[in-house]
């Protein structure tokens, strides 16, 4: 596969909330970007706030801006704080720092895309992502 | 019904795309939005081009500004442009005035969301929306 | 009086929905700006759109900006669209040049803010606004 | 209730401010969102500084951004201060993550909208919220 298209977002968001009711956890929103960080595909379930689009897809476009996921974001706002913040302004303040935006790449290691997941603690939101890639047969970089 | 569900809209998209394959058109992106305008489900067809959420997103956005379908804010820029420039300001430029964001209504006449389409002509986009709001047997406003 | 006081803008909105009532209006949207232009009250009625707060505030906000009421605004930008749109401009988006954003004055011709209505057509949001102040004993400048 | 109408959040209003003035808090501005976070009613006492609309609206729409009261956003401010940071940027600078956005809830749970407010201490300014969605007979979340 060289290029994600909706069909493969669509496997990849079904995957994604079968895991998460497995797991039982709150509603949750989703983004699947194109390896240009525009959406291909968003779902938000019903009772997931508002501003929950904004941060799914923040996470991914997080994990694109990097070229890895967003747990290597998080982690590096705790040891650069200033980088990360440096990061918010350069993007126009477009990037969500926390575990659960995932990088989908092919067996090649080529980028397709990325998957941002919110609305569960970041952890599980994470979890969801690595499901619904791993569906999907592509490999996730959670970073 | 008195929410737009994450299930209804997917109802609402499948049909509109069905719409457009029936019709023949050129690869679409559809929002659909809450009452608030917040994003319940955004879908870009493949090869469909990278601004497609941001313009479908703006003419649901449009819709539900001026309480009726983007048809209305199309006919006001040409009577009125000075008006539409202004709401293109005090919305931080989210809006797109151009036929294809309609209102979903229910039965009551209480508005549940909007629909925006974009990919081919104006027209056609509003009649995909059209199409896809019937399906879910709701009542679309136009403008 | 000096200042618009919270007591005064209520009287200013309740005679201005009162008016709206026996005219049969849509619902309206109304907001209260001091002199300054920030905001004192503000109130939405059931079933007026989500942007209206925004052109409301930006009608109050047009007529602070150029020192009489937002109908010379609307005729400028008829005449002089240039400069109506270096206001939107300069204002950061923040003006709608409608009629319907009217200045509140005292006897002295002194400025103590403004009102701006939306919902209705443009000539029926500025006869409320004009009802509002008169019955706060106050003088109205349309533009 | 299944819809916070202007004379539900007038209620809320008026009690916030009577809990106000038996706790002798300095003035106060409140705003009362509607569940898209769009203003219904916005109230700013005499005395209230200028920032005020925009700070009470932040709280507000902090609350719906996450689904809880800004509490729990204030915690979160401590313990991953890169993730508030994070949603500033992505709202557009539209939150503020201190108590005082409270949500308002029907007994079924379902989020009617929010209370901002803002004048006094952040707990001062939270117990106001509380008391005036009780005063209608609906539940607060605090976070």
């Amino acid at each position: 596969m060289r290029k994600l298209t909706l069909s493969t977002a669509e496997t990849i968001i079904s995957a994604a909330f079968e895991k998460a009711a497995e797991l039982n956890l709150k509603p949750l929103t989703v983004a699947v970007l194109d390896a240009g960080g525009h959406a291909i595909l968003l779902k938000r379930q019903d009772g997931s706030s508002i501003m929950r689009p904004q941060i799914a897809t923040g996470k991914a476009i997080g994990a694109l801006a990097v070229g890895t996921g967003t747990r290597w974001l998080n982690a590096n706002a705790e040891s650069r704080p200033h980088f990360v913040n440096a990061l918010n302004g350069v993007s126009g303040g477009a990037i969500v720092p926390v575990p659960g935006g995932v990088l989908v790449k092919n067996d090649e290691g080529e980028t397709l895309g990325a998957v941002g997941i919110t609305g569960d603690t970041s952890d599980n939101d994470e979890a969801c992502a690595v499901a619904g890639i791993a569906a999907a047969s592509l490999v996730a970089d959670c970073g």
